[in-house]
């Protein structure tokens, strides 16, 4: 059962409530246009800055998540909600809230891996001057294929892509916002690789691309088919990308090149120490 | 300690000798060039079919093996021996001989996973149809850092290039034959993804293309930087690739993005089972 997905490469501001605003018009346009799954970028209720993050955090449920709920219920989607600073007992979170059709709150992710980035002279940041890491796995049903989360960095690490496989994820989704020099250079390549090493449609949904703004996003949404290809994506203006996901090419891509039940499981294994 | 490395996308033909030969003209041709590290591409003794490896399979000392441990000595050079057919105890393994600048055999490596693909009107090969796996991983020293081998289809393994980084080594080497479907698809995306996720070097050598043959290798040769970039890259025809590797460059990247400490051990790990 083919799905449309649409990837919402929208222009961040840094006023919450125009952000909010700008997220519904094209949620509202995405579904529209027919995606029965829309799946917004990384911080996009507030600049990603380590100093913001603290002063645009909210509860889930929350202003924000009570939107993107209502929203979803009333196009009758599914949401990813890109991710947002989160705050619960006095810590602050990157989180991607997950709503239903039904505008309920499915899941929600808190990104695993903090950025800790210093490259001399191009960028320096570090998630953890301000939030703190989620500790769970995230995956929700729908009656498309199970879909898996992740928040940018976490594209960074190999484990957790295998993981949301072997829990039976046909499609891992990562709201993102890879940088001016990690975006050219690992983006891409990375997704094509958490596809083709776990036979999965893989998604990174950006936000548009602003240079005034303390840190600038690549841009660049994409979507990946389990064989490798680039489905669909875009430069790094704002747009929406859409994109017809097919789970059955899963099998067919496993029955291809069955590298899933090759792996050597009397020499090594990926353990799992949670839930 | 920065050193050369030499890719000898050598062309592969149907008689032994002349491929041991022409393997010694192009090995001596790259130590010429200043190569301190010589990879051969797989199967550089025999056709790459599966009908082939039991007629052109030897052991190890053998023939070819005693070929490269006299070239690596003459030279002064390392050699990583791309792969033949070796025979042992009845079973054939497609195994990678590495020897040192003093012509000993410093380890071989025989390769771990076997192709399985079936990309209906593309491709078919099996090589469970004449070969049997290795079961070991296969590091080895050199004055330059410690070097990690695979051999073609093990690169599609994340858990192998992740085993090695985490044995210390800074180059990942694998003699490979990808073929004109996944060549494409997949190569350059799973190296640079191979580099950027352990932060190693990662070369793979291909023999050239031949039009003719049974199976018709992709060829482009290439070597990743730690950063993901290629570094050094070819097209299809015979050549020697030259790559000039930075074992301290390892480190700097390393510090600029400190991903392999920031793995959530606990959370999961990649455990290996055997040495």
């Amino acid at each position: 059962m083919t799905f449309k997905v649409a990837l919402v490469q929208m222009a961040v501001t840094a006023v919450k409530s125009e952000n909010l605003e700008h997220a519904v018009t094209l949620i509202n346009k995405a579904a529209t246009n027919g995606a029965q799954l829309i799946i917004l970028p990384e911080c996009f209720n507030s600049p990603y800055d380590t100093t913001c993050f603290p002063k645009y955090a909210e509860s889930i449920p929350g202003q924000t998540s009570d939107m993107l709920a209502q929203i979803a219920k009333d196009n009758n989607i599914y949401i990813i909600g890109g991710s947002i600073p989160e705050i619960d007992n006095g810590k602050i979170y990157n989180t991607c809230p997950v709503f239903s059709p039904l505008g309920e709150l499915l899941t929600k992710h808190r990104k695993i891996h903090l950025v800790d980035i210093d490259v001399p002279g191009k960028i320096r940041f570090r998630e953890a001057d301000s939030l703190s890491p989620g500790c769970d796995f995230t995956t929700f049903d729908t009656p498309y294929c199970k879909v898996g989360i992740g928040v940018c960095y976490d594209l960074r690490f190999p484990e957790l892509a295998h993981i949301y496989g072997e829990m039976g994820c046909k499609f891992l989704v990562y709201p993102g916002a890879f940088n001016m020099t990690t975006g050219p250079s690992h983006m891409e390549p990375l997704l094509r690789a958490r596809a083709v090493d776990n036979e999965v449609y893989v998604a990174l949904v950006s936000g548009s691309r602003d240079e005034t703004a303390s840190y600038v996003a690549w841009g660049h949404s994409t979507v990946v088919s389990p064989w490798g290809d680039v489905l669909a994506t875009t430069e790094h203006l704002e747009t929406i990308v859409y994109c017809d996901i097919d789970p059955d090419f899963v099998d067919k891509v496993r029955t291809r090149l069955p590298i899933l039940s090759q792996k050597r499981t009397d020499m090594y294994s990926t353990v799992v120490k949670i839930k």
